[in-house]
């Protein structure tokens, strides 16, 4: 493929994107981490964008859905520590005051500004914290501060979710960036999750969305951390154009490979969102083969993967096949039983544990060996034709309880 | 209502059946807990029966399925520790092999013993130790020995789940009887739960079957443990006629009251399978009222059930009521989320949580009470319409992951 990965790049990695972030106490832990972060493109942008399906979505939520019927933005404000969601008319208000003051700081025009928050649900924005926050942030942003912006916005995330890739189209070469946070209620259609993505790469809003749109639903929604689809997931993308290249404007090599890698880039993000599931140890994907569907593939994929049953098996490194047969069995695709090959796959090694519906002998140190990693895959191969899905998710821990027995103080 | 519940009783309790359980070592654990089981009756009975929907189905379920065509039947057998599942011909063999020497022991003719198997999926059921089980517990089957018979049947259960009733039909007094395993694997359609049901009252088998299609989608498929759906479910009702009531043939007051004791005896067991789910330290109840139609106000109350962040939450005692909008949010089900109020309800006391969609200020300490009581109740009430829908499941503890996380071993 036409792309390389740019070491220790984020959102500040094309040309003409800015970033900052700092602490004012919206979250209550006493670590000081960063709260507020800001993204901004010093030149006018065309967005994308795609949200939470959760009806109860979050007031930013409300407000980033206006916003992106104007298809040109140039900031993204965000916020952890708290989600804004389930907080009625004053959560709106709040989000606007948030938008309006980002806008009149960085001298842009009405509805350029993008607003997100992340946290605990239901209680009151601290507004006036946030406002604060953005004005420490707009005259300190910088190319150096990606990074930071990667960090402000993690939540029980215990890692930063930062990449970027530079790829060469007809007119030049652009480059894509990206951070995400997630970590808890994470599940198709997109977790608890935010992604910003900025692109120096010139390309036509509409046709950005509709590619966001595919993308999205073949990486964030094919990762699944405990099955709950949270009120405030939003992935935007701002494209500024300063790579100078003669913009993509429809199908070609061109669309074809920033199509590649945008899906590379959300796929290496939701990856990260899943290795980095509230408590986890491991990284689980289950790769379907042989399918007679894709949709068929990614049902069975999904299933596996919110298995509670399978998530602990991993987590105690059991190599308890039948809850996976037992999982593809009430995904709801069709299947013959008869067909089904289960295999554990890692660094460690390859392992058949059920062939023709039915178990196998295997080596048990090995299967240790096998699950001990930290990714593992589970291979489920059909005869049905020759559909293929990935999906991810994590293992279920003693962590994941502890963090969610007691989340909120 | 027209019907009482008898203290201790069990499958046992209604006229003309007769049970026993032994230990033969399919479980493999050691502490010599009975794993063969059987329920017969004296004289010929109706039957009717419902099974699991994996795609995955046990052989046991497969031969079952045929049995039942014949709409009597005398006996079910029931091993515990091998669920004889995704073990292909060999298995369908095996359980062949278990009937017919039931049959063969209790002079009865052809396809009028169910068989069913709970415990670890893809392992050869060692159905020698099965037939010695049958061979052993024949000759000593009693009226006494109902309460065995249901302790024979667990696995990681904790507690015999057991019920009875007594009910005045037109013709005379009936009664139900039941026993039920399940503590993991629980989920609609039906977790791994086997379900045994007496009863003496004459009624007509189809209309049995209809009825229990009926309530178990009213009970056992509102339940959730851990939204994995077993390989195994089966719920079997032996119908003897022994009270000498007119047969129930069809509408009318005595299907009525025949109707609610079993819809009756099936939520209590499904109540006590979710009670005692892996792990679990608490029942919780969710109850959507005021929704459009029961299937909406069901889609809720089995999301907000399903959640592992509200099951971790009520684990926390963490009033966390952001995760019950989150998770009626994404369950698909139309509402308008300005008119969603929640309360926690328990012994303790009544938490308003929520009203209007929007938080309001309660009193923590209280919050604490109410969720630390072994029955917590999430109360959704919405302006909608008026149709109400209950379900069940438990809190998502440390010991579900210390359960789960080595199984076989």
């Amino acid at each position: 493929m036409a792309y390389k990965l740019i070491e220790g790049g984020g959102v500040t990695t094309p040309k003409g994107f800015l970033a900052g972030a700092c602490y004012v106490g919206v979250k209550s832990r006493k670590s000081e981490k960063p709260d507020v972060a800001i993204i901004y493109s010093e030149q006018p942008a065309s967005c994308a964008a795609m949200f939470t399906t959760n009806k109860f979505c979050a007031a930013p939520v409300i407000l980033d859905r206006e916003i992106l019927k104007k298809g040109k933005a140039r900031a993204v404000v965000i916020n952890s520590g708290n989600a804004n969601a389930a907080t009625g008319t004053q959560g709106i208000e709040d989000a606007k005051r948030v938008e309006t003051e980002a806008e009149k700081l960085l001298n842009l025009g009405e509805d350029e500004v993008f607003v997100c928050s992340t946290g605990v649900i239901g209680q009151k924005l601290p507004v006036e914290k946030v406002l604060e926050g953005v004005r420490r942030v707009v005259p300190e942003l910088s190319a150096d501060k990606g990074s930071e912006a990667a960090w402000a916005i993690m939540t029980t995330d215990l890692v930063r979710k930062e990449t970027a890739m530079e790829l060469e189209l007809s007119g030049g070469t652009v480059r894509v960036g990206a951070m995400a946070k997630g970590s808890g209620m994470i599940h198709p259609n997109m977790g608890t999750m935010l992604c910003g993505i900025t692109t120096d790469c010139a390309i036509d809003g509409a046709l950005l969305q509709d590619m966001l749109r595919q993308v999205v639903t073949k990486t964030f929604n094919r990762i699944t951390v405990d099955g709950d689809t949270s009120t405030n997931d939003t992935c935007v993308v701002l494209a500024n154009g300063l790579a100078g290249n003669p913009a993509i404007t429809g199908p070609g090599e061109d669309y074809d490979i920033f199509f590649a890698a945008l899906r590379h880039v959300c796929e290496y993000e939701a990856k990260m969102i899943a290795s980095d599931g509230e408590g986890a140890g491991r990284l689980i994907t289950c790769t379907v083969m042989g399918a007679e569907t894709e949709e068929q593939a990614e049902q069975m994929a999904k299933a596996v993967v919110r298995s509670p049953l399978v998530k602990c098996a991993v987590f105690g490194t059991d190599a308890n096949w039948g809850r996976v047969l037992c999982a593809i069995g009430y995904s709801g695709a069709q299947f013959d039983p008869k067909d089904v090959e289960v295999k554990f796959l890692s660094r460690a090694g390859e392992l058949l544990v059920c062939a023709g519906g039915q178990g196998v002998a295997f080596d048990e140190a090995l299967a240790k060996r096998v699950l001990s990693e930290d990714e593992v895959v589970i291979q489920v191969t059909l005869t049905s034709g020759s559909a293929t899905c990935s999906c991810w998710g994590c293992d279920l821990t003693y962590d994941y309880v502890k963090i969610n027995g007691d989340y909120r103080s």
